[in-house]
């Protein structure tokens, strides 16, 4: 329908989505979830209730949107995004450490908690979106390690009778359950942990130790 | 104040309080935690709103303790619960991949799954709440991974370098990640691939390895 259009209500309908995604953002940082309404949502893009019906069907959509949105611009701007994939210089629990101490910091920063954090538990009560939250925002990152982790099995740092994708769970699954239920601050010690330990196990018994 | 009342009185609030945790695993598990309200669950119970205003701040309080309660009636009745301790066959990777089967076979249990499903939601955006999910569901069980890790150590099943509490989010972690947000089946295969991939990183390179 959009490119039946004139140029114009495109460029309109492209500035109104951008300041939904906005507003849901913000007011979810600023009263929570739970109390982030689509009237408020409407109300701070300056578009009316019905245009963000028309375009989504729950408040969780706008915000998965947004926030994909969000990660998108994050990477335009170069920032430190998995977009790029995971470094392989060789030394697979020094890569490892990079990317999961990267992720701390991202988990950390209030911008991305709030918004993760509502997704995240949305996605736990309701199996329609959090298989969404799963394909856009955990999958293609799943990706990045199982190729990382594939690549050190062809170079002999990881045994070759593991399932890379199991083996991607056992790094990030202790990180996201820390951050997720806060058992203990996540701090880049933690991320480092996860890794050595990780990677002593996923490491050939012959390989020399890595550390 | 409960031993100053007669004894009927106490014997009564105790019903309710059975009534009212009932009620509210049942509705929890029929119609999801959204639209589970105080208002319904006093209906069901038969007893008032203002009873259960009186006793808990909030329908995740209610749910929490009435979940509490259930996992102590299971104990009582010699389920496959944690209270007993973590066996310590000798074989340390056998004794944790039966525990994490176990613990896989309740999170697949319709009963315990809506209502932790719910808690844990709750808890991912509101810390109060949170802190108590970890206290009181999450921290006893992750004394007993601690003690049969530490057990390890003084047996050299376990690196002595390694910190038990750090190592027991390494093999709780995978599972409770899978299982919240729902990336692939949560199945006894896997508990066993996160405990052979652990144990593996966390067995001391000159011990022979076990599988």
């Amino acid at each position: 329908m959009v490119e039946n259009r004139p140029p114009d209500a495109s460029r309109r309908n492209e500035r109104s989505r951008r300041a939904i995604h906005d507003a849901a953002l913000a007011l979810v940082a600023e009263v929570g979830y739970p109390r982030t309404t689509i009237e408020a949502i409407a109300a701070r893009a300056g578009v009316g209730k019905q245009t963000i019906y028309r375009w989504w069907p729950t408040k969780a959509d706008v915000l998965l949107e947004a926030f994909l949105g969000l990660g998108e611009r994050t990477a335009a701007r170069g920032g430190a995004d998995a977009a790029r994939g995971i470094p392989d210089t060789g030394d697979l629990a020094a890569d490892l450490k990079a990317v999961l101490r990267a992720t701390v910091d991202e988990l950390n920063d209030p911008a991305f908690e709030a918004p993760t954090r509502a997704l995240a538990a949305e996605g736990i009560v309701d199996p329609r979106l959090g298989a969404v939250f799963v394909e856009k925002l955990l999958a293609p990152s799943f990706e990045l390690y199982t190729a990382r982790l594939r690549a050190g099995q062809e170079a002999g740092q990881v045994r070759a009778d593991i399932d890379p994708r199991t083996a991607v769970e056992l790094l990030v699954g202790p990180l996201t359950h820390r951050w997720l239920l806060r058992t203990l601050p996540l701090t880049h010690a933690y991320a480092d942990a996860i890794v050595d330990h990780a990677v002593r196990g996923l490491a050939p018994r012959d390989a020399p130790v890595i550390s």
